[in-house]
């Protein structure tokens, strides 16, 4: 198989049928988005897995009631830096330094380059700036359920600060950006399974500036 | 070969060696860009494709003098929509519905419950979004790229007004989002091809809420 296939394949399920994905996929998905590239590779996000029936209850209303919030087996809930500080850049960088065996000071013109572009355009765009980083991920993820045959729903469509206390991710200095529910189709109750797959035309989705 | 080891293999390649990418490979790349999944399926993003070396040089001091913008064989940017209107959405929605063959007013309801979201939270969140959903599509092309072996360096380093004004994007309604290099290693010159590559460790990257 290929990307494309699993990408033609894939589809945003509406109904889910409660079996369980197995871990080692759960796995593989959650290796996809963590390898995901980043801006300066920063990664300033982490995921969620929600495997609670009844957390998954609670968070059912947030998400305006979507059925696939109960009805996953797995249901991850990205959520980004809700501002950059030196400190946060600081930490990824040192681990990055220590991985690489390389001296603590070999970032540190990058580091103050960084930090002089960043620190005035404030939180809102950090938190903003650090969401976006979060989506790639998400894509990630999404390609790799769909090459492991898992169904996913991505969603956009939920009360991200009503998410974040319940998960109370505000104090841990994060924000919910994305929900992407796994779980397998149920094929009878989804009203889009059997729908064409509808996407911009190449023509008008490619222009070459040749 | 797997999605996982396609993340292993690739890294964002900070030389290249002019060598050009076959025109099937770009065409993949490109696809598995459009086939990527969007809020409410709008695709609110397009993708400009650029191998006019004087035109790479011109942008080449836009993106930092990063080498990568000449040395690449082909340019992709991402360019996200400005705004969010209702024509762009109707536009979108009858695509789609004429392409299910299902009557025109069939998403009426939800039109008019997205519009009514959208349409006050404004222009700025609007191109915000457009943006965040272009990154989704960004990530599939750098999966795809790396799943055929072409190597890509993403870009978010340049800036993004100055290359509207040159490729003209604001005429378009249009606003850059991003950028990726394809092409080939230069590993002779590569400091960062035999770097390890370093991501947040598994245990902090993923909490389990069980």
């Amino acid at each position: 198989m290929s990307l494309i296939n699993d990408l033609q394949w894939r589809y945003a399920v509406k109904a889910m049928n409660g079996k369980t994905v197995p871990q080692e996929k759960i796995d593989y998905i959650l290796e996809a988005a963590r390898l995901a590239p980043s801006s300066s590779g920063l990664q300033p996000y982490e995921v969620f897995v929600i495997t609670n029936k009844e957390l998954q209850e609670k968070i059912k209303p947030i998400a305006f009631d979507q059925n696939q919030i109960v009805d996953a087996s797995h249901v991850l809930v990205f959520a980004a830096w809700d501002n950059y500080t030196l400190e946060r850049i600081e930490t990824v960088f040192q681990a990055t330094l220590q991985a690489r065996n390389l001296p603590s000071d070999t970032m540190d013109a990058y580091k103050a380059r960084l930090w002089g572009l960043y620190e005035p355009l404030g939180d809102a765009w950090h938190a903003n700036h650090a969401a976006k980083q979060a989506y790639i991920a998400f894509g990630m993820a999404i390609a790799a359920a769909a090459e492991q045959k898992v169904d996913a729903t991505p969603m956009e469509g939920f009360d991200a600060e009503a998410l974040d206390q319940l998960l109370q991710l505000d104090q841990k200095g994060l924000k919910s950006a994305l929900v992407l529910t796994l779980g397998y189709r149920d094929e009878s109750n989804d009203w889009l399974v059997n729908m064409k797959k509808v996407r911009t035309p190449k023509d008008q989705f490619v222009t070459e500036l040749a």
